[in-house]
């Protein structure tokens, strides 16, 4: 390993960084571990841990974004996957570990009476929505404002509003350039958790939608748990005007061994999931009930939805998602619950301690840092001004200088192998990198 | 391993398909593999052979739909794969193995100047599609009449037209139900390699298009190639009209080092790709001139087309990915060129031999058996009636039962590790199955 560290202009980080410059856009695939000047490079991951190119070694909080719910190289991941290396990666042939995970998962929730997988939860969400339509024969979806779905454009709408865009009830506000008028004439937003504004802007589409879709706590406003109140509504509406009500648990499937909907008693139609359940390779899927995953039945010839893909249900994908969920006990989401609190507790205290105006917000293994202390209840009451989330990147920054790895928006999350001991060290660093980051200012 | 086998209604395929239908819409995730009365359900693989779960080992002409240039567990992949899980699957964190990846397919085309990574082909068609309406700022796209390009809605439109729905240009027909008006409105179709009625289409919504996507030899016509003339016009008329050239190369990247785009001399601005450059692992990607793939760079901010993803770029696949393409040098494509020519002559042959009105269409190492003798020029000259289809399904059935898998469609790939021994099996297995198929009319 070389003398020099991250972000020091010798690093390893920053040769790998000029090599990917010349042949990627921003020298990247994803914008997620982007910092100035350049992003940490993995070289390992044991664990809880990830050790970069040039030998540091961190706590991983990010966990391949919420993907590795037993964080790297779990032993019998490892050792289940280099066994069935050896006999072949992917089949046009389906496979008996697709099987077995398919059964896995539909005996973790009670409205897991099919399942269909995919390649992402981008590849579902956009699986689910295709199959709302199918269902229905109509073509808007209802979203929440602020909340994402993944890459799918329809899903991408209002991601990102401001106040600038966002109106009195929620614009339709296209996320990339060129969104075409179709897409976001397609979509119908709503305030998450207004239960009232919600409800009056569905039915006033109530003929032309296809389906609902909910994240029980989405990741962009701090994980705030949906209200029962919000949900049940979402539940009753979407009954009465005949839409799909799709549930979006592809990173809240981890606060439950049943999901969010078992510990939220929430009743979906159809649940999209990926994250934890490929074990730490690309997966995604639809699950639901009977009545309506039928739309993909091949059976009785070309089905409504024909939904396939190459990769999809791939025997390494399969195989490692079901020791995953296999290991993801309730006993340990429960203690993922308490070491979640742990972590909130210690973290307040810090910023506290630190003079940081700022506040943590989450539940069970899902955490994030916000640069204000507004209560959050949806998209515009958790939106940061520029120097609320300059303030969040500078902490993060000097975490990532403390040995710990947390997304630059202040997101992270726990896995099954980290301590109470990895925890306090984490608390113990978030004060001493509050601290900097607010001399720096 | 029992002493049943497929389709016996004791054998072990038959036992988990009984297992996979009470969890999965018909008992299965991909559509391709279904076969009456039940599928036939893959234990292991190894080179060109896969064994069933009932111990038959077969010719596998599948390779997870041309995603397999090498077979099922080559032993450099292997031993690849099984050292890297060691060292964790997926970061959030970007590493070597991307940039090495994105280096070695960066050298392989001339237009390749940067690249995007995603998990599939239906990600990177959708990742390609958006990023065109970005460049543009227009929503349309041109696609030819039934042509596969992934599951993304816009890309589906007109994949299963028939003559009851076609129109005399082709209409913009959707695929699955429920396809929304504003897909239907924002896709252009045009019949593929006739050059007066597709240029006459295209101007007709010159100020609207994003992009015009072209597969150069479309797998659902046979691997017809494109004509000189029509891919001139192509790339003539999109640049004449400020619309972005797109190349889907997700099969046929394959049919030499560097692509159709090289083998035909083709010159598009943005290339999607797919299947053999993951070695077996779920990959996507996008690969084009700078002044394109530019949308994609979030050094200054917002990026136009902001492009991510869980899974993408993870360092399995980009492992695996470098091995396949390393081995898959010019000499071995010259190899398959021949192998498929020897192929397609024996089939040939062979159906002369059975008496059966079909052919072998293709080049390089894709092939496709049709029902019917008519010349093939586009969809609708390839188009088969259901019993030309019928006659290609028996054919399979046939196949399988003398070791051989191919699609019910009629569709098969070479491999590397086949031999002229293998295709010669292959020859003589077609004789047999191909008359008994016409013995079963």
């Amino acid at each position: 390993m070389s003398a020099a560290k991250w972000p020091e202009a010798h690093s390893q980080s920053k040769a790998l960084y000029d090599r990917a410059s010349k042949v990627m856009p921003g020298g990247i695939t994803r914008i997620l571990p982007w910092q100035e000047p350049f992003p940490v490079y993995a070289g390992s991951g044991s664990g809880a841990y990830v050790t970069d190119v040039d030998g540091t070694r961190r706590l991983d909080l990010l966990n391949n974004f919420a993907s590795l719910i037993h964080g790297h190289a779990h032993p019998a991941i490892v050792a289940a996957i280099q066994e069935q290396v050896t006999k072949g990666t992917a089949f046009t042939l389906p496979t008996e570990p697709e099987v077995a995970l398919a059964e896995t998962i539909c005996a973790r929730a009670q409205g897991f009476e099919w399942i269909r997988f995919s390649n992402s939860g981008s590849e579902a969400v956009m699986c689910a929505i295709k199959a709302a339509r199918a269902i229905t024969g109509r073509s808007k979806i209802v979203k929440a404002e602020g909340v994402y779905h993944g890459s799918y454009d329809y899903a991408e709408v209002s991601l990102d509003s401001s106040p600038e865009n966002w109106g009195d009830d929620p614009k339709s506000v296209g996320y990339s350039n060129g969104t075409p008028e179709g897409v976001k004439n397609d979509v119908v937003v709503i305030p998450f958790n207004d239960v009232e504004a919600a409800e009056r802007i569905i039915l006033a589409n109530r003929d032309s939608i296809a389906a609902i879709i909910i994240d029980p706590a989405p990741s962009y406003f701090g994980f705030v748990p949906v209200s029962q109140a919000f949900i049940e509504m979402i539940r009753r509406v979407a009954t009465e005007i005949g839409a799909v009500f799709i549930l979006d648990e592809v990173i809240t499937f981890r606060v439950h061994s049943g999901g969010a909907q078992t510990r939220f008693n929430i009743k979906p139609d159809l649940t999209v999931l990926a994250k934890i359940i490929g074990g730490g390779f690309p997966v995604g899927a639809v699950a639901g009930l009977r009545k309506f995953m039928q739309v993909f039945d091949h059976r009785e010839g070309k089905p409504l939805l024909p939904w396939s893909g190459t990769f999809t249900a791939n025997p390494i994908t399969m195989t490692a998602g079901k020791i995953a969920l296999d290991l993801y006990t309730q006993a340990e989401s429960d203690r993922m619950d308490a070491l979640g609190d742990r972590l909130r507790t210690g973290v307040t205290r810090a910023f506290a301690n630190a003079g940081f105006p700022g506040q943590v917000t989450g539940f069970s293994s899902m955490f994030m840092v916000f640069g204000h202390q507004r209560e959050i209840n949806d998209y515009r009451s958790g939106y940061s001004s520029k120097d609320e989330m300059k303030r969040v990147t500078r902490l993060q920054r000097n975490l990532v200088l403390e040995g710990y790895h947390i997304a630059k928006t202040g997101k992270a999350f726990l896995s099954t192998v980290m301590t109470e001991g990895d925890v306090d060290g984490f608390i113990a660093a978030t004060e001493r990198a509050a601290k900097r980051a607010m001399a720096e200012v």
